[in-house]
């Protein structure tokens, strides 16, 4: 039986744990609050998430232990979000996870360093990326808790670690196939929130069903040259592990991306909308990323350039999302 | 003063009628009712399509005589349903339309002969491929009636006509940009309608936003697959006019194609299908014309022959659905 430490509490977190836990897997998992691992031992259900999602306490152990939890694993899976991943890890040190396979969820970047999850794990502990994976969409968490046909791609230099990974998540409504893209896969993931968001801008702003098209396509573009400028390699962006998943983010209703997005292209300031959603949008965040990590790039990309400066430099949605309206075609 | 014929009344001729003519364009404006033209010229409105949309009659000339309207024009813009193409074109000879520019807007191939619209008027009036052009989206006519932002594509060998054309399309709401893929563009045009539908019967089992993103990511590779059999020449299938055209019908709850698509998924036959919408969606023929013209080329298209084994051999859309499911990844 695969050992597994889930770490963290929110809505993929909870799916990947439904997925695994229902597959025979023992997961170990750490939430920061007593009060939601309390619940969840005793009513079976995640307060917070997915909470129609009834788990096998023979399978699932929650625990707010961090220590415990993954010492006891073969698996790491990360799945809290991007702001606050440095914190957990660098609780952790390189004799508990050096024997570790640790697979990523997060769709985001470590704060302030602009650098992927991934490459932070292998440097901060000295692990080669063979024993590092990310798991991609196109999955609505939502969906899985429903039981809907969902896909999902696990990318990983190691083809035997992204196999293995995939084997513990297929059943009857979950595909999953390995990739070795790891970079490319974990690169469209942050950006696909940068894009929602600016879709959202869009939307806010009233612009319609014919913009969004064009600003997707444009996106798809935009990511191209940015994955390709980092680790030039041949992939198609059309496959479901990119596109796919670009396509659940920015065409959902409910992408808090979108939504944030919606409200700063209604004039909210950037403050009045994160206290209004009382959460963060992780695609705030990829902006910054992104957009300092093409300093030294330079490739086009005039989606992401957009968004950092309604965000971070106030300019005006309307202004911005009419010069963008120029470049794409 | 450029004199266009807009050949069609639906709600793509008036779209496109209005950007024209508000252009400054003189658009003889040939409808099959003459019912339909007494309404027009009598309140200057089309009661059937966009009819918020209010002409200017110094600009337009509604009329039911065909061969009139084709004569007086430069420009030929073909907006029937695919369905009535040939009887229309069928009625018109080679002398009239030699010296012509000939537009297609029509997203669907000639009934019964498996050929795209711009290669049966090539053949029957022996135009050469360099007086024809193909008007691609992503584009919802009902945006452009709203004066939403909008981009069109213009598909032509002739890089002249493309840009000239353009020229005539480009406004405050619109952007136009030509391409010379005329025969690729015509394609997907046609085979976006076939996913459309698909996606629709999908949506009809029950299936969600994952399968959808699924869906359409394979469907690039699809199209991307078949056109390249046909016409193997360098082209990005992210760009607005394919991946773009894709989206906005894929993604729309207002699609006829889709619409009809979820209606088979819920049971319904093709026949009692068509009598509820009281119309016929495109998809229906475009998935026998692509099917059959595939015999030749055995490009591997999951999707066009599951669309055909449901709609053409009553296979159980739910076993079709099933299968597809296996094959995407």
């Amino acid at each position: 039986m695969e050992k597994i430490a889930m770490i963290g509490g929110g809505s993929w977190a909870t799916a990947l744990a439904k997925i695994l836990s229902e597959n025979g897997a023992r997961v170990g998992w750490w939430m920061r609050s007593k009060d939601d691992v309390q619940h969840l031992q005793r009513t079976r259900h995640n307060r917070r998430y997915l909470s129609s999602v009834a788990f096998d306490l023979t399978r699932i152990f929650p625990s707010s232990d961090l220590d415990a939890v993954v010492k006891e694993a073969d698996w790491l899976v990360l799945a809290v979000p991007a702001a606050f991943v440095k914190d957990v890890l660098d609780k952790l040190d390189r004799d508990t996870l050096r024997h570790k396979r640790i697979i990523t969820a997060i769709k985001g970047m470590i704060p302030g360093k602009n650098i992927l999850v991934t490459d932070y794990v292998a440097e901060r502990f000295r692990l080669p990326h063979a024993q590092l994976g990310v798991v991609a969409g196109p999955c609505h968490a939502e969906e899985v808790a429903l039981e809907k046909q969902s896909y999902l791609t696990i990318g990983s230099p190691s083809p035997e670690l992204a196999e293995d990974f995939c084997r513990l998540l297929r059943n009857r409504y979950v595909k999953a196939h390995p990739m070795d893209d790891l970079d490319g896969i974990e690169y469209c993931a942050v950006m696909k929130n940068i894009i929602a968001l600016t879709s959202g801008i869009a939307h806010g702003l009233g612009y319609g069903d014919n913009f969004q098209a064009v600003l997707v396509s444009n996106a798809v573009q935009e990511m191209r040259r940015f994955v390709h400028a980092l680790n030039p390699q041949p992939r198609d962006l059309s496959a479901s592990a990119y596109l796919g998943d670009l396509l659940v983010t920015a065409y959902s209703q409910f992408s808090r991306n979108r939504t944030f997005g919606n409200m700063i292209g209604r004039g909210y300031s950037v403050k009045s909308a994160q206290m209004e959603m009382n959460m963060v949008a992780e695609g705030y965040y990829a902006v910054k990323s992104i957009h300092e990590l093409n300093k030294k790039l330079l490739v086009p990309m005039p989606i992401t350039s957009a968004a950092y400066h309604i965000l971070y430099e106030k300019i005006s949605p309307a202004v911005e999302i009419e010069l963008l309206k120029e470049k794409f075609k």
